[in-house]
């Protein structure tokens, strides 16, 4: 038995890099021809790297490298645009995490996507919940038109505790961390773009979170180009587990999904019926869904197919985060730049 | 067996008021003594009043009956304050329909509440749902600390169809309609008052709507005064029944209730499993409040407790749709005054 | 507004029959013109008895008032026959509680349905899970033809706790006051009658009642005429509450009613997701159908429409419950002689 | 990174087999260095084999490879107990599918257990479902005390379809085939051995299979050696999915495992809510099972742990089996010669 594999390189092996190359690892579709991290020597302990031809310190001995067909990029929010500009330049296909740029203008990140048209590759961003099975069930069926143009969108997403202060500090804060993703599975659903949104915050669980001017519970209410209107909440946590759900509502009908426990076991005791909390992180709520983006990007390298999360999306979801800051600052609603 | 019965009037057999007046027949703990309607004539072929001594087409007839202790209005809106001050001023116990006033000033509710305090009378307005056996559990639940302080309290509230244009005209519009039970149901839920409120609305199913300045669709973010946030979403129309559910989330968990069928039962076929649509309308779903708040205003006359729901509450509800249709109007939070 | 309403009496007015008479209060198409109890005098203190022209201590007294259209007998079950032949004689409708006879004959039964049925009045037993919202539902359905004709139907039935030693020693056991009800819900289910049966029980839960010769865990399995197959599962002790579930399996798909808890609240913590019991007794679990099923009789007498229990499907669950215990008694199926 | 892998061959690549050997390909703690099929040529066709050192028609030419340290069969049932004793003889620890012989007597399989003892080898058979994340937890929590000890287990066994004829004859009948699984599962969950069983059958489905002498819908009623009770229920064709639940039932509670659809999307129309139906067949709902007793059996055999599903566990599901087949013979209860 034979089959076309995909020869590529990944480059980021922190903690979602090596969840992502073991993924790659398993997957029939692929072959890992390259891998760079700055730390590589000591990535040898914790993953199997053997049997990988390159493995290197810097990702600019890739760019060099022939064989390689399409390059993935788990690296440091801050480095993203300018490994895109390089992938570009080098011809190779790019799968990056999200965001697009964590400090970059609209306007370099403008021209660094014109390059990536110019060079006719392929780029997609890592929004994973749009691969998530749950979201991209409605997705679909919202598509094909089951409860009829969507008139309202909500997404609650509540994280299960407050992640680490020095993650916090350099994440761009709540907005940029969490709401992004938001914004993008609201533009998702509801195939429109947002067109005004206004943000409610508040500290209500760590006041820790002031010294870095951030908070830990959001609201967001956004109004779309056609009229259809959205909801967002968010808190950074959530004792009962993961909470990501989305809610779709239109003419026809409505589509929501509920948590994800993979558990159909119920407890009837004296007290109560106890059911299975949901999942406990991004890492097991989202392990399907990480596996999917690759492997839907994989198919479009390989068949050439439209990638389903652009950077034209990724740059979209930063418009939005950006007047979602202005809106948090001035307390007002704000009309998105795009 | 012998039991103490409340002698009361019912003032208004309308749609509502023939609904409440059937289930007030049915309650042992009272006695009706007196009803008034301006059609009282053609009410007895639909109604059954026999056996009741006072029938009337002017409810000032019930005013001056000593026997009567208490009142129930279900009255236009438009008469409610005029009500309320009449009642007052002949000592009876009220409980009468939402909202406090149509049309009326704050000034002017505020000193018709301040008449009910100097008589010394029980006043008890009609916000149905904080009766319903679903959002009630959540309020004591709420109450008894189960998920500590809330955090963040949402509320969907979506009717079936779009109700008749005629009432629509009178109702004062969606915000006063609807958006006003909803803010009742936020502060209820949140054990604080809402300090701030933000209106997004469209017209997305009824272009005729525009005819009387009314939407269809809309979303309010609020913040309340101890930094909680809420959010409320309203349609005019769910095809899928009457849409009511409430969510409170806390540090220490979240309490939701979702709509209510009355079907247990699952149907497995070739296509999916089908549970039935939840209840198609309030006089369904809200069969028990409707039946609980008036059980338990007369328990509060009988037993000299206080009402669970007062005139200041429905004044503050007021004050927040009177903010919410500025928000409306100029398209940037408001803050409410009290 | 007048309506016709049905002139009744009442007999029995223990746990059960003061149950139904305060439901019968509250119905409008019923006048109650007379009662009896061998105690009524003792009943006024926990009854409202007032306004009822003809309170006797003998039930005899009933049967030669002309007024009378129907009478409802909630007496012991050792009485049920005589009370059926003796109204049937008076030519009066009735309702009798279930079942049909305690310790009569199969044969003494039948001579009294045949004298029933020359006086040409109506009876119905109450088996009162036939008009339980979500079991009748499954009927409907299924007769509708939604999943076909059934395959499997399956019924539990269990306790919430075991009742009083006297109520088990004079109930005639497990089978006589559980399996009786459950044949009966088969059968109704199923469309089509027992052909056979086999027992399997067991002492698990209290030793005591080895006492009096009776189990705490039984389960039967039978065989329709029709080959359809049918499992029982009964316990007298389930901690969570009362449990009664149907399902019924059929070629186009399954109906299955899970038990009632009346709410939709979720809880979601630190632990798992927390839900409601079950309703915690029959008395509240079958509210409804006890209503249903005397407003049914009564339509049926003033509409002269067929009854839905009939005596002959009484008899029939009395053949079941014959056979049982046989079946138990030997440990071999046993084919039920109607 | 090393990590110790374990070194296995596989035998037999049909249907199941093609299944397990590419989970096995994915699973990092083996290699497989040895394949055995008759059909080995035809098989690198739509199986990876490249990199596998031996590659045979004949298993035989494994049992003489030092170098192999378990064998996995997935032959034919009626060559399991040659198999076993073969793999045995050749000292290698061994995973084959259920059942442990299909025409065998019970003295030859105790024979052929005698010698795997002897060996000093590992033994699992294949059992999945003990293995499904719901049935195991179930499991568990039952041993943990959360219900105490079972006194009604319920299983319920629907085939989404009837299989093919030529795979019905050769399966033994419903009895073999299926309801050895779930008397297995019976007494995995009772922990309890069953002592007696009654079997009532029908043919409702499909008439040709009157001419293998086989039913399509059975139900199964049994005593546990405790006094437990336990209860099957069998279809060879659900239309709306492989229906596969577990109930068990103790002083302290119940334990329920509904069906698995992966899919916590609702639909909201016109019609119904609509959920996505039960997973279609056993190769996705018990994907996860196959994987996981795979799994554990290699943790067994690198680690020296006792396997989950042992030879003599097997032979107990085979007594049942032909306790069952009398009994369906005889209709009635039949006692396990153990």
């Amino acid at each position: 038995m034979t089959e076309k594999k995909l020869k590529i390189a990944v480059v980021g092996l922190g903690t979602n890099g090596s969840m992502h190359f073991k993924q790659l690892q398993h997957m029939d579709s692929v072959e890992i021809i390259a891998v760079a991290d700055p730390l590589i020597e000591s990535r040898k302990e914790t993953l199997n790297l053997s049997g990988i031809p390159l493995l290197t310190k810097d990702y600019h001995d890739i760019l060099v490298n022939d064989e390689v067909a399409a390059i993935f990029f788990f690296t440091p929010s801050s480095q993203h645009l300018q490994n895109i500009a390089d992938a570009a330049k080098a011809h190779k296909n790019i799968f990056c995490e999200k965001p697009l740029s964590k400090d970059g203008s609209i306007a370099e990140c403008k021209a660094t996507l014109e390059k990536v048209k110019e060079a006719g590759i392929k780029l997609q961003i890592g929004f994973n919940r749009r691969f998530d099975p749950q979201f991209k069930q409605i997705h679909e069926r919202v598509k094909n038109g089951e409860i009829g143009t969507p008139q309202i969108v909500k997404v609650v997403a509540r994280d299960p505790f407050v992640i680490p202060y020095d993650f916090i500090k350099n994440s761009g804060g709540l907005i940029q961390d969490f709401t992004a993703h938001d914004f993008d599975m609201l533009r998702y659903q509801a195939g429109s773009d947002i067109d005004e949104v206004f943000i409610e915050s508040s500290i209500l669980i760590d006041p820790k979170l002031a010294e870095f001017d951030d908070v830990d519970t959001l609201t967001a209410s956004v109004k779309f180009k056609n009229g259809a209107l959205g909801l967002i909440d968010e808190s950074r946590k959530a004792v009962y587990g993961y909470d990501q759900r989305v809610e779709v509502f239109g003419p026809k009908g409505m589509l929501k999904a509920e948590n994800v426990s993979k558990s159909t076991v119920e407890y009837y005791n004296e007290q109560n019926v106890a059911l299975k909390k949901p999942l406990d992180y991004y890492l097991n709520r989202f392990e399907e869904a990480y596996l999917e983006e690759k492997s839907l990007f994989i198919k479009s390298v390989l068949e050439d197919l439209p990638v389903i999360c652009t950077g034209e999306d990724a740059l979209k979801a930063m418009c939005c985060s950006n007047a979602a800051l202005e809106s948090q600052k001035i307390g007002r609603p704000v009309k998105i730049q795009y």
